[in-house]
């Protein structure tokens, strides 16, 4: 018996490899708990706080290897009040809360998840389309109210054969161009030197025609739908000039972010042409959860609007979850996945 | 100059031509100018007359050859009336308006145009679809109240990866798929022995995985569509007992008839657990294109509906058209396509 007996002090090399990669990782956000669990099956120690605001996160990272957020800010103090602090992954894509400067002065690396709310914010855009050219809303509407009104709803142009203009071809932009290939659009994209092989034998496969510039796809597209980032240089790229570029009845979706439109010239190109808008995101959009909301433009009688939930499906937040678990994963074996700073 | 003058009576082989295959052509209903003008441009004789009811038509069938129509009856009295008729053209699938009996007793053809308004169906469906998932109508009724609710929003499940159940692999049935593959939905159908080798093939394309039966489908389903004809057999099909196996979220999807849903049971199963549905069609639905609409299960809270719009895009209707047209065309040429009698 005492022979085959080992104590738990004895040498044990898995048992070395397994503290060594054991991280102590806080979650500053919500998290599913499907992955959360993952992680503690693999034998890391989690600390779920999805309550704590920025300013907390000095107190709570001393001890951490790993600080996981969505929105929260990492601020230059709670990056220097950590004391053991490795790696920090934004669950999503943006990375601007985060004070990468300081992480990077401190020897932390920042990672991000990037694309994978791609399908959600595809799924929206095409169902703001689909809801615009039916008027599903309005035929809700009237249904509830027990009207009937099938003369008005019936003259839908309809979306196949049609064209649509997408501004940006990451990874949503390509998401919708395969949508709307399925539902027989023709897709326009701005010719552009920089993008790369795979995107565009994607775009070749998904019969994208390039145009020359933003004036070309204005004027000959059915449909613009927009997905490029809020940076300094997207700033109202959808400005007065390109609205009246836009044909007439035209449909103008925007899913990115609001800065993205100069909502004063859409205001007037709403009132002065029969084009309609489907906006998920506003320039003035509340921070908070729930409130009051009063925009003349999100409630124009020719924009269907809904409230920045582009990106908030299970589906995504858990492709978003899995992004983060496999970022840590790759991290114990030594490898950095999507690191931006 | 005398030498190759030719006076009009003289005989010419291509005015016998044009004059042998040149129609008169009755429209007993809308139909767009385009096709239209290119029927009179191709030499036939168009009497459009959309105002026409059913119990006009003797009075303005005879010496017509063709008669083209949407909805409007065609009664015996109208085929016995005919003088020169040879051909009935329904613009668009169903035939049952059409008193084909009499017409093959007086040896003139019916064919019609199927098929044609399966992408706009589809679109439809897709629509509500997304619509549900996303709550899109509530979204846009709450932004023009004033009201933001990102909060209560955010909690869609979104479509990826979601199971699409599929009743009817017609032409929509077979639309559908196609968008819901693009979407990266998993696509169940029931198996079914009569189905061709081609239609066969797509499915496998598209990914389609057969199952049994209805149960199986409904069990393993999250959103379930419907595109089956009206006819006895599929009378309720969507039974008490069909609900009872669909998932506890699921959603039901009715873009074909009323009569195929029990809607008694569909009212019960919206109190009895969260599933939602988006219904273009009910079975007490007005005739008129205008009115007045009671309905407990169109304005049942958990149901978005629309117009029986289904068909109702530029698209579609200038899809049939053309279909017409090319009935007419091969017509002349003495090739008869869809016949129906």
């Amino acid at each position: 018996m005492e022979a085959v007996f080992q104590p738990r002090h004895q040498f044990q090399p898995w048992i070395i490899f397994f503290y060594l990669n054991l991280m102590h990782i806080l979650f500053a956000d919500k998290f599913p708990l499907k992955q959360l669990e993952m992680l503690q099956t693999a034998g890391h120690n989690t600390d779920y706080r999805p309550e704590l605001q920025a300013a907390d996160l000095p107190r709570f990272v001393p001890g951490k290897d790993a600080l996981i957020v969505r929105s929260t800010n990492i601020s230059r103090m709670t990056i220097e009040a950590a004391n053991q602090l490795k790696i920090i992954v934004r669950a999503g894509a943006g990375t601007n809360t985060i004070d990468k400067a300081a992480a990077s002065d401190n020897g932390i690396l920042v990672c991000n998840v990037p694309g994978k709310n791609a399908a959600a914010v595809a799924e929206l855009a095409f169902g703001l389309l689909l809801s615009i050219d039916r008027r599903i809303p309005d035929n809700v509407s009237e249904i509830r109210k027990g009207v009937w009104n099938k003369k008005r709803f019936s003259a839908a142009q309809g979306v196949m054969g049609k064209t649509l203009g997408i501004v940006g071809a990451g990874s949503i932009g390509m998401c919708v161009a395969e949508r709307a290939q399925a539902f027989g659009m023709k897709i326009l994209m701005v010719k552009k030197a920089s993008r790369s092989e795979k995107i565009l034998k994607r775009m070749e496969q998904l019969g994208v025609e390039e145009v020359k510039d933003l004036k070309e796809l204005a004027m000959n597209s059915d449909v613009i739908t927009v997905h490029v980032p809020s940076v300094p240089a997207t700033r109202n790229l959808i400005s007065e000039e390109f609205l009246s570029w836009m044909k007439s009845d035209s449909i103008l979706l925007n899913t990115s972010r609001g800065e993205i439109i100069d909502e004063e010239a859409l205001l007037g190109a709403l009132s002065s042409k029969p084009m309609r808008a489907g906006l998920d995101v506003y320039v003035n959009e509340p921070a908070a959860p729930t409130g009051e909301f009063r925009s003349k433009l999100a409630q124009h009688p020719n924009v269907y609007g809904t409230h920045h939930i582009g990106a908030s499906t299970f589906q995504a937040q858990n492709a978003v979850a899995n992004g983060v678990v496999e970022i840590l994963k790759a991290y114990e074996k030594g490898k950095v996945l999507n690191r931006v700073n």
